[in-house]
């Protein structure tokens, strides 16, 4: 050890109560070109894990994940999490997961931090303007296939560490990684290894962060909640196989009449749910809840222009959040079995499966919803007095996912964004769902803050995704700052 | 000319006035092994139209057809009818349309035989028992794509002028050819063809006959009817690309939902129109037309487990038959820009276009029944009061055929099936369209006649499609009886 080194750490101790935000912005603004240059490296990996031809490049992302905590000195893992069937019955192995940990000082908290590095498909045929595997910078915003989603943010958690370790500052927490490669197609594996490591990695982790999502304007948030998802198939099946509708049109009571009959009691024309049970098992929405949407800043018509429709379904601010954050909703998604091409074809198809989902929100309980839905369904069909056969069955039902916004890990967030941002955060849900926040609280038992530094307009899964320079490199700072403001929560 | 020749044409010149059914079928009979070997040669042909890539297969059954009827000693031609653009944009030509004539005497009526020799696709591992282009006898069925559907007709067609030629015994009238390659793709080329030679192939034609279609049962049928179709496309149109139904759920009133709430309004769960003035545009059924239908053999129980339901649409034979051949009725084929693969997807999608049809019967009118259609839909649209566009569309508006029973080319049908079968044929109709039929009617003005001699089981369009030795040898001596008798008709 010299000298220098050792003053050095003297002197900034006192950040283990005090954190020194100067210190950490002029280190962070100064390296913002090799953070620029790590995103690209990373982007370059074409780690689409819905493609089974591209899984050498996810296991690829992979390896530089694990690599790059490794030179930092972490006890870093490649977990192997089993295999996956493909569609087409072949079996090959998942992408091995990457578990990393820096510090195991039991005085200190533990915090694990969840991400993922694989991606959405993306061609530049698909109508981007850049080529979607070379990060671009446009005007400061950098475009690139999983530039938001979620490889920055990931980057963003690993330089933060980074720069305790430059800064030659003690951690405040031990810090856990824990970064997937599946997650874009449904997180194969991680449920069973998460359950596997109940008792192991995840036994001395007192928070688990995800940032895996953004925020909803040009203000930061904070994300307390998700919606679940309930997804159904319903089935009418008639005829044993399918039929000229010349021939036989007008002699057999068609399958697809009794699918859009009993499809078209789910909802009416203004959005309300017909499904008994369902409206009622809703939590109401409390006052103190509605003055928090008041305050939140978003631009109903920007939302509505960016959508392209000429009116949304509700007409003030806090109808359209409530709607989309903290009450159900059913979308149907298509009909398979029936013609679908382009061009005309008269067929009476002889079995037809709709595809439909209703988004869980508290106190909806997914199991109750399912036998709702089977049971009205049924009653509907029943109702039509038809020969064929319907068959209901929910193939997906993911819990919602609610934080309390009191929580001192919430107060550690929103400390942290006052302190990098200068402002407070908007306290929002994501509508959609991230199954994984679910699966760590209910196996884990640990509590989960979601600290988003992703653009409201940062276009995941669309075409020309990006992360703002802006955003990926204040978002470092703010989570170096957000591992000294949980660090202050008192053990109990 | 040498005197046994000559003593022969003496000898049979009476058959003008009486027809000699026995020398006929002992012609027939002894030839029934050269026949099913034609009908092998046919088949063996992979003719389908819908296929691009088998384009020469079908060329190549054009020629083979040509060919055939010009060793008659038949005048023929292969009319170039143009060209095809395929979805992707290539330009093919069009198969060539075999016409061919054999006499020309004005002294005779002059009838035309419509045929075609193209087929649908068919591979054996869609489920045929045998090779589908390798014509199989199975207890003296005659397995084969095309076999019933509609090159067996056509052969028996041919072999039908040719015994007469055998025999010695003149034509007692003219008959020409009109054989096209593009049926089951939906006679591209056949309408122009027909109009420009409305003055010329078509001007000395008495009556036209059409042999594309089969019987209700084993007794032999004369089909005196088609229905038509009117072929909609409903476009509902929201947002301006899909959205993921978790993040925007709920807040926009989703284009799938008026679809489906629109579609519902077009038909009751038990099969009754709710389109205003369509049920009412119906000619009504006269007691003659039901007592007629009374007659008609025809096995409920038998169509019912064919198609493979519990109940059929209606429970006496007089209304499923009235429902097939002589009422409207509305199919949903299916909708186009939905979520259509298996599995799941939590898609809203943006803009969903119904398929539907209503297959068409006297005294509907297809322009009538576009705007019946489209300003119901606006209507039932309007209603929703939705921010989507909704966009109706009639892409086919196919009339319906019906011919008058008591005319004397159905007597002549009538008096042909009691010679050659021994019994009176079903009157009967087709549920499903046959569009060539009126064109035929209303471009050249002549009176058509359908004489199917397909058995009620022979599979069209399905696998395993047969012809029974016994439906095609005799149904040769049928044409051959049919011919004598429309030779009776007096001119007038």
């Amino acid at each position: 050890m010299n000298y220098l080194l050792f003053s050095s750490i003297l002197l900034l101790t006192p950040s283990l109560h005090a954190f020194n935000l100067d210190a950490f912005s002029k280190h962070i603004d100064s390296h913002q070109e090799e953070y620029v240059e790590a995103l690209r490296e990373w982007v370059a990996v074409e780690s689409d894990s819905s493609d089974a031809l591209k899984r050498p490049e996810v296991e690829k992302m992979m390896e530089i994940t694990a690599e790059k905590l490794r030179k930092m000195g972490g006890k870093v893992d490649l977990v192997d999490i089993g295999n996956q069937e493909l569609p087409n019955g072949k079996i090959i192995p998942l992408p091995k997961v990457v578990t990393a940990q820096f510090g195991n000082d039991p005085k200190k908290r533990t915090v694990c931090v969840y991400g993922h590095v694989d991606v959405q498909p993306a061609k530049q045929e698909d109508g981007w303007a850049t080529e979607p595997y070379n990060l671009t910078d446009i005007n400061g915003n950098l475009h690139g296939r999983g530039a938001s989603d979620n490889k920055a943010p990931v980057l963003a958690w690993i330089h933060a560490v980074e720069a305790y370790q430059a800064l030659n500052i003690e951690l405040p927490v031990n810090v856990k990684y824990i970064i997937e490669g599946m997650e874009e197609t449904g997180s194969n594996g991680l449920d069973a290894m998460v359950s596997q490591r109940k008792d192991t990695f995840f036994s001395d982790i007192d928070y688990i962060i995800i940032s895996d999502c953004g925020w909803l304007s040009r203000r930061p948030a904070l994300t307390y909640g998700t919606r679940g998802n309930c997804y159904f198939f319903a089935e009418v099946e008639g005829p044993k196989q399918d039929l000229h509708s010349g021939v036989y049109g007008g002699t057999v009571i068609e399958p697809m009449t009794d699918l859009i009959g009993i499809l078209d009691t789910l909802i009416n024309p203004s959005g309300r749910i017909l499904i008994p049970g369902i409206n009622e098992a809703v939590a109401p929405l409390t006052d103190e809840e509605r003055n928090m949407y008041e305050n939140i800043q978003f631009d109903m018509e920007n939302y509505r222009k960016k959508i392209g429709v000429d009116r949304l379904m509700y007409s003030t601010k806090e109808d359209v959040l409530a709607h989309r954050w903290r009450y159900p909703t059913v979308s149907i998604h298509g009909i398979e079995g029936a013609f679908s091409a382009s061009g005309s074809k008269t067929v009476i198809p002889a079995k037809v499966i709709a595809k439909f989902s209703i988004r869980q929100v508290p106190d909806m309980d997914p199991s109750v919803v399912e036998k709702q839905v089977t049971d009205y369904l049924n009653a509907m069909f029943a109702k039509r007095n038809s020969p064929n056969k319907l068959r209901v069955q929910m193939i997906i039902g993911a819990k919602p996912w609610v934080a309390d916004i009191n929580d001192p890990l919430y107060e550690a967030g929103k400390k942290a964004v006052k302190k990098v941002f200068g402002e407070d955060p908007d306290m929002i849900r994501e509508g959609g769902t991230i199954p994984v926040a679910k699966t760590f609280e209910d196996v884990t038992g640990k509590r989960i803050i979601m600290l988003p530094i992703g653009g409201f307009d940062d276009g995941l899964h669309s075409q020309n995704e990006k992360m703002s320079r802006y955003n990926y490199i204040e978002g470092t700072k703010y989570f170096a700052a957000y591992l000294h403001e949980v660090a202050q929560i008192p053990k109990v």
